[in-house]
């Protein structure tokens, strides 16, 4: 089969899977919470009982990954077990329990001639998520994405292709069960790359936005390429400012857990600000917490002055997402000091505060436009579930339409629903 | 002056506006209410105080498009007068007197950790409207903007460059009085059509948002080649479906007023559906209600059997935005039939069912997914100031971010506020 043919042929197939998309939408949108939740429900009972043939198949991509000679942190990525697959079970049922958000009224008012106006929620429209190695997002994205009554096209990774297929093959079994639209969830059959490209040009009018979920490589070609709306974030660059007026003792674990309690997560903070007025009672304590816990510390020379036990940072430190048990630090003057740094630095993802004085934090509040700023709380609360959100699909960094986590009522739209007794315009 | 060098001028200027409007940002956002209102009621006195200069400057306008024979109602829509340039300044004054949206608590709770998050809005990014005849979109679209702590580029058609113009310089009053920046309302001074292409490309990442105010041509072009996400709609293909249940007074009204209130508006019903099994009672009096206000009627054969001083109706009526004292109508099977025809032909704008049968009502708002549902009341109401939000930089069909009637909280985006006394994550 020559080059041109496979093309067109996997084109097709992405087109054929767009138009499957758009025709399941008017009944996912018309289906009771009921038949949702016994689908999302059936959906992770099938994932328990299924554990066995999961781990078989992610046995088969975890042989071929390392027969690939994938990173272990790739490794480490898809890689399932036990308890991960509890996790996914129990995900999917505390989807089911949240509320459903289509047909919820967000607000509602009377106007002066009678009438009365509801903006009502709805699905949003078909989503499509593109996907690295991670096999559990298979679950995550498709269970969020029904219960918002969207119809999903997920794309994995080539690398956790098994693994998606065994997890989605349940997904369908839910579906099945609660009398739903196969075609709710589907699975991009094919690691060819033209599906990708296929589904960046939007399959001709039937895909409405695009998450991605991986590296920073497969974000930027996204965000790049594709010609319908995007809810991702490029990377996660955060910061911590300690105020002078910080407790010391708050101060110290907030910071090292922002940094340490997972560094490869995108709310890790990377770059820590210390207010120049408290350095002499900061400083030192911060930066030896950190090191303690197994953090190498990159700081600007007045700060390395104060402890010699550091690299020097140069300018590259501060726009690096390090994921990695690295953090970049430095004194700034004050919190006007901090807001002039991660204004200029930040990814606009989250930023937190430690401080007792309340001035300060309100002018951080209000000059910082990230998704998610903090006060006297680790940044690593940087996610939907902690948000009292369910789950989430991804945090989003852009400021159109969903920003920071992405959870079921991000992933929906709204009508006016406008009730009146006969009322014309004049 | 050869081609390319001149293309090069005019992306240049337009590059610098869009960082002009980029640095005015962050004042922008930061803006307190008073002064933005300052600004607004200053814009207002100046507009009213120059009416003056914006005739001479109107009259200009008139004059060339007169000689560049533009049609009747293009010449309607680019004139202004003394009632027109008072209902410019009494427009502002209402933007100035509606809450300021930046800055306002969406949505707040609590976390079992302690942790308390607020939702809270903050301005949307840089947006750009492009426009063509009427002159009072400057203003429109300028004050909208500003409210909502965005700075805006306005690109109005060349026909009515000199009032657009006149109008601008009196909101500049305005912003220079409450010492705000210049460059928050930027006019594009070149009719040349490239200016409209760098922006369609976004200015490089300086522009978040387009508003196109015009005809289809400009609609279309805009949302095919635009790179930056577009609040807009294509068109208006209104419904009116009037319910076997119908009061018969009522629905003729609602019905003549749907149609002929103003027919060269978007949320002008351009087909009426009537219920079979009320056909007999209901079609002979709603269409002679409309053929004596002056309308055309193109109907279904079934229907013409009714009310033969109608012409046939082909589908292309089904598709198509008259605009004008002209309606398609049709007897469809109940509420099932209109869901069905509308879900078909609708430009998913704005629909009304005239009926008493709840029942039929809660069909109609459930399965029918347009920007706006009505019941017993005109398609008329598709707009801005009547649902409340006091103007509206136009009406969306897109379920991204905005929808319906684009008032200044749909110009707005939020971020999270949280709020803490030490939380760490475990």
């Amino acid at each position: 089969m020559n080059r041109q043919v496979a093309h067109n042929d996997v084109a097709a197939t992405m087109q054929a899977i767009g138009v499957r998309a758009r025709a399941a939408a008017p009944a996912l949108a018309l289906a009771s919470s009921d038949a949702k939740n016994r689908a999302l429900v059936a959906m992770a009972d099938a994932v328990d009982a299924g554990a066995g043939a999961i781990l078989s198949a992610n046995a088969l991509d975890m042989e071929a990954g390392r027969a690939a000679q994938l990173s272990a942190a790739a490794l480490d990525r898809l890689k399932l077990d036990a308890a991960r697959i509890a996790a996914i079970g129990e995900g999917i049922r505390a989807v089911a329990a949240l509320p459903d958000p289509v047909g919820q009224v967000i607000a509602a008012w009377d106007r002066p001639n009678g009438l009365r106006i509801e903006r009502v929620r709805t699905p949003l429209g078909v989503i499509g998520v593109i996907f690295e190695s991670r096999p559990n997002v298979t679950a995550d994205a498709g269970v969020l994405c029904l219960k918002a009554g969207n119809p999903v096209i997920l794309r994995g990774g080539s690398d956790s292709r098994h693994s998606s297929r065994a997890i989605h093959a349940c997904l369908a079994k839910g579906l099945a069960q609660a009398g739903l639209p196969a075609d709710a969830i589907q699975i991009v059959p094919t690691a060819d790359r033209i599906a990708v490209g296929e589904m960046l040009k939007g399959l001709d009018g039937n895909l409405d936005v695009i998450v991605p979920r991986g590296g920073r490589g497969l974000v930027e070609r996204v965000q790049r390429e594709a010609r319908v709306p995007v809810f991702a974030h490029l990377e996660g660059i955060c910061h911590v400012y300690v105020d002078a007026s910080a407790d010391l003792a708050m101060a110290k674990r907030i910071v090292v857990n922002s940094k340490m309690r997972r560094t490869g997560v995108c709310g890790a903070a990377e770059t820590l600000l210390i207010d120049r007025a408290g350095a002499d009672r900061l400083a030192r304590p911060l930066l030896s917490a950190l090191a303690d816990s197994g953090c190498a510390i990159r700081a600007s020379e007045d700060l390395r002055a104060m402890f010699p036990a550091s690299e020097p940072a140069s300018e590259a430190d501060w726009k690096t997402e390090y994921l990695a048990p690295i953090i970049s630090a430095k004194l700034v003057d004050g919190v006007d000091g901090a807001i002039e740094h991660i204004e200029r630095w930040s990814s606009h993802h989250t930023e937190a505060i430690v401080a007792q004085d309340a001035a300060a934090v309100a002018r951080f509040f209000l000059h910082i436009d990230s998704a998610i700023l903090l006060h006297n709380a680790s940044t690593q609360f940087a996610d939907g579930g902690e948000f009292g959100m369910g789950a989430e699909i991804g945090i989003a960094t852009g400021r159109m339409h969903a920003r920071g986590p992405v959870g079921v009522e991000q992933l929906t739209s709204f009508k006016y629903l406008v009730r009146g007794d006969g009322q014309t315009r004049p």
